[in-house]
């Protein structure tokens, strides 16, 4: 099943893209989604519809992202081994973890905005995994259980925020447009996250090739490993870390820059493209 | 005007604290302490009741966290000179910013539960800034009309996870019970926060004591910084960092223990009191 958002921004609705290709409106079944459709109760209940029965929507315009309520977003970094070595750091032991503000969250489709300033704003593809129950001190075994679904994202980063600005990195990776999401979140029942392809390209020319299958710490172990030193919870999104590729590691170091065109896919969580813009 | 919130933990219901110290039922006229009240006209709204004209709480019972919905804890490190120098970690030249998960939230007489196998538990007397109006870009003369008001907190620290389980401190920081909020909201309007005394006991001893007139950066400029890497939205909780006298600054170090009792005061914010136990 393939959940998305259609409508401007705030103002998105649920809907259901169906085998066809179509997009069918879950307005009058559910009001977005939220925690509620993304527990394993509410997920089994949408999984049950025909999606070909639900009103379809001619002209849906803007896509959103895919989640209505993300309550934080955790992230992973130096989660594959070429990109902890283009980074110039070591292969971590154990999960590096930050936050970055959902403030940052917008559509599959939407511009990508510059900060006033910034010259050293760079991409991320990465796997998504949305919680939809509960968590805490679960074992590996028992992640499955805590899964909705997974999601497309980009981690946009300033890199002279994130690592020149003092300290910490959640300061490059927060700001407006920098976290796209969707177009659609995969439940777990219909997406297997073990071998998924990731390719990003700026203006036609490859950036990131990468599969999960070459994650350090995998989908499972990083559940697991979060739930316990928090409480995971529905609409917590988990980023899952980027592969090799990103402007930071080329030489010489290369940044988006206004009129940009950055475009990803993972197999199974469709495509993003984004024009980049001076905000 | 203090705003804070009774009952079981998850059930809690908004109420005002009134000038004769009892607390005055708010349910009749708001579902929670939330986006709405955090408002500027929320606030002005609740400013213009007179207290003693609504249904008063006899047994208020437990007091929770005041703020029904926070969004994100946006945490300020080191903004204490003699916090900096008993961390060992140089003066920062900018705020150190990171995040810790709202799923740590509590009440101000909550337990605090050390994580299983945890002994570096330590503490952190801060005053909390509530954002009750979005402010992006906004500079350090305007960021008072976005400040709903003020909380006290503790932000709880497990100081192994935080410094040696891999990069970046939010690890440490985001178990269950590690962030106690209140117990009440004091609004802007009512609380001057260049100039409050931070006080801090652990089973009666003198622990921390610090004022805000000596932040390295204060509110003004915290809210001012904060709004340009990310968009603060209504409900955004930012805390200002902790004044000396932590645990880990101590000869030998000394962390909480099953049993210990931690007492906080803040001047305006009230008193908080947490008995330490292992989860």
């Amino acid at each position: 099943m393939k959940l998305l958002r259609y409508g401007p921004q705030g103002q998105e609705l649920p809907a259901i893209l169906a085998a066809d290709g179509s997009v069918r409106a879950l307005s009058p079944i559910v009001k977005d989604i939220d925690e509620s459709v993304l527990s394993p109760d509410g997920m089994r209940f949408l999984e049950a519809l025909d999606p070909l029965k639900l009103p379809k929507v001619d002209t849906p315009g803007r896509i959103g992202s895919p989640l209505g309520d993300i309550k934080e977003i955790i992230a992973v970094g130096l989660n594959y081994r070429q990109h902890a070595m283009e980074s110039n750091l070591p292969i971590p032991l154990e999960p590096v973890v930050f936050f970055k503000s959902t403030s940052s969250i917008c559509g599959p489709g939407d511009d990508i905005l510059l900060p006033p300033g910034s010259t050293n704003t760079d991409w991320e593809i990465e796997l998504g995994i949305v919680i939809g129950s509960s968590a805490s001190r679960i074992d590996k075994s028992e992640a499955r259980k805590c899964i909705a679904g997974y999601v497309m994202v980009n981690d946009v980063s300033e890199r002279h925020w994130q690592v020149e600005r003092g300290g910490q990195w959640s300061k490059g990776k927060s700001f407006d447009t920098f976290t796209p999401v969707g177009p659609w979140l995969a439940s777990a029942s219909e997406l297997e996250s073990g071998s998924l392809e990731l390719k990003l390209d700026v203006n036609g020319a490859a950036r990131q090739r990468g599969n999960t299958a070459d994650l350090i710490f995998d989908v499972d172990t990083i559940v697991s490993y979060c739930s316990h030193f928090m409480t995971l919870r529905p609409g917590h999104l988990i980023i899952t870390g980027t592969p090799a590729g990103v402007g930071f590691g080329m030489t010489p170091r290369t940044y988006l820059a206004h009129g940009d065109v950055v475009d990803m896919s993972i197999t199974g969580l469709g495509t993003q493209r984004h024009l980049v813009r001076a905000a």
